[in-house]
């Protein structure tokens, strides 16, 4: 997707010229830094995979899966060894624990490498890793168009005004490799010409929705206004919201959905008001082990810093961190929450829009549902 | 109550040692620069009074009933005729339009200044001012008797562990004159040595949970927790709050009450767990005139500036504000919504509690339903 005009995805291979899967180096965009400034990283070793995942350079469920895919890749090209790769596996799998993608990822790159040769092993994980940085492109790509197909029927329902959909977080295009899970559908629709406004969740603590959501929709030119994370209830009461979509970080096979911190609360607000709340999501979100979200979906706690402390740019052009809380009162923060299944509308997925319920997702997934 | 160990109001007149009511000035604490600068203003005439309460340095619906009637014997100290009158009330009735209690306390003066000698106008205005600031320091005082009850119920079905209170926004007694709304149930029994634990919303976008009740219970050594807005559904979901108290800009006389932006979000959230959900006021919140929350409440609507920028502490030291959102993207920001009666488990009065329906809260002011 574009930024000042130019396209560009969340990670790539550094072109070095070189064919040989040592000299490979990793690139990703440093969305700690967004939206004051655009920079990048260069991971040049699985170490760096690691930090870069749990300092949230990159985030968003299925960028970390490809993020933790090469990551491995980089761990092999340095030594291709079992040992080697169990270890890059266990502190990459270590980094984030809420993503079930992580594991997806890191699980089907490690099972090439155990059945490759040893000699031939970097080259096929940088090229797995490719695939499915590839595939979820495709992937976004087809949750777009089912999602978008349901922003054209609420435009159709009202004609001559734009559809108003509220976003939580970021599960745009630098929340995955491009497109994005639920913006996805907002773009696609977005190009196809139909009118729309997006309803941008800040998203505390770490201002997500603020920073890259609004940041995104701004770099594609779409419609959109950041409101604090307590205004969706009222805006929905007063009929400012025709939809919802998020994203989820892990899914279970009943449709329990599990992302952002406060996705809940709107979920909530949606089913009180009437207003569909749509979840988009890759097939690789899928835990199929998992029932209860509730009750089994371990919830990250990240550091009370972010919740005491706010980042932005200060008059001087400086970005900066700001106390908001008195010194000596403590804090907790919590990453995620989980929205039941009864409270979603629909998935979105890349094979079309199903139930949030077992059989919605074994209607769809069969072949993976095992 | 305590600031530093000693004793404050929000508001007092200031010892001049003269007698004369056009010598009478208004001290109040600034509160928009808690939690990091203790400092108090002076309000010299009436439309330092409409400033204090346009801006913020006051703020709390009680508070403001308070400095509006204040603000309204300012301006009969300088000019006690009829029109000046008329135009400080205006004035000072324009300068918040949620809170009903501003209305309240100047009609109350108002009315006792219209039917007073002119001569003797501006002293009777302050003690007429004086005296609803005492009433509605034992208002505050009997809303915490009653809700302590409460907390003790809740203390003795959990022996041995604290009782987890979660709040939102600040109606502690730096939105009354002392004590509280919300807040002077968990003061009073603190005092009374029940166990207890708040969870303090942040409350953005100005954040006076984070700043304001984060403020006062540090004051008060009452063991707190700042959260993200967006964390009260997960903690709900997992028992972690017993229950929640909040307060209330206007109470409709069908038991709507129209608090902060997110009220409504957590009191989903606690009805969806079985939560009990409180609500604190005095009288003086009621609006007997309205029927429909949603429909009918007016909603302030404040600066977007609000919501990009972030007011905090810099590394320096320095009070500073940061921007979180990318330049050029707009925001919205209603300061207030309503949380339908259905969702209140129970009002807490100055009279005791009562059920949010227009039988509980006639059943305990017949007197004033008219």
């Amino acid at each position: 997707m574009r930024i000042d005009g130019r396209d560009y995805r969340t990670i790539w291979l550094d072109e070095s010229g070189s064919q040989d899967p040592a000299d490979a180096r990793v690139r990703v965009i440093d969305q700690t830094r967004l939206p004051h400034r655009f920079e990048t990283l260069t991971l040049d070793n699985s170490d760096e995979a690691s930090r870069a995942i749990r300092d949230m350079a990159v985030r968003g469920a299925p960028l970390i899966g490809v993020t933790g895919a090469y990551g491995l890749a980089l761990a092999a090209a340095a030594d291709a060894g079992d040992a080697a790769i169990e270890a890059a596996y266990e502190k990459l799998l270590a980094t984030r624990p809420t993503a079930v993608n992580l594991r997806w990822g890191l699980d089907r790159v490690k099972a090439l490498l155990l059945a490759t040769p040893v000699a031939a092993r970097a080259a096929a994980a940088f090229a797995e890793a490719g695939a499915i940085a590839e595939e979820d492109v495709a992937c976004c790509a087809s949750i777009g168009d089912h999602g978008a197909a349901l922003i054209r029927d609420a435009a159709e329902k009202n004609p001559g005004r734009p559809v108003n959909i509220l976003t939580h977080c970021n599960a745009g295009w630098l929340a995955t490799v491009d497109w994005g899970t639920a913006l996805a559908p907002i773009y696609k629709a977005a190009r196809a010409g139909i009118g729309l406004h997006v309803w941008v969740d800040e998203t505390r603590p770490r201002n997500q929705g603020a920073s890259l959501t609004a940041f995104e929709l701004l770099s594609e030119g779409v419609p959109h206004t950041v409101i604090a994370d307590n205004a969706g209830g009222h805006l929905m009461q007063h009929g400012m919201v025709d939809l919802c979509i998020v994203g989820t970080d892990r899914t279970t096979r009943t449709g329990d959905v599990c992302n952002k911190i406060g996705t809940y609360l709107k979920a909530l607000a949606a089913h009180d008001n009437g207003v569909p709340f749509y979840v988009a999501l890759p097939s690789s979100t899928i835990d199929w082990r998992i029932e209860d979200g509730v009750a089994n979906i371990p919830i990250e706690e990240r550091s009370a810093r972010e919740v005491t402390h706010v980042s932005g740019r200060a008059a001087d052009g400086a970005v900066t961190e700001v106390l908001v809380t008195p010194e000596g009162s403590s804090a907790r923060n919590w990453a995620f929450d989980v929205t039941p299944a009864k409270y979603v509308t629909g998935l979105i997925t890349e094979r079309g829009v199903c139930a949030a319920s077992e059989a919605g997702l074994r209607g769809v997934f069969s072949d993976l549902a095992g």
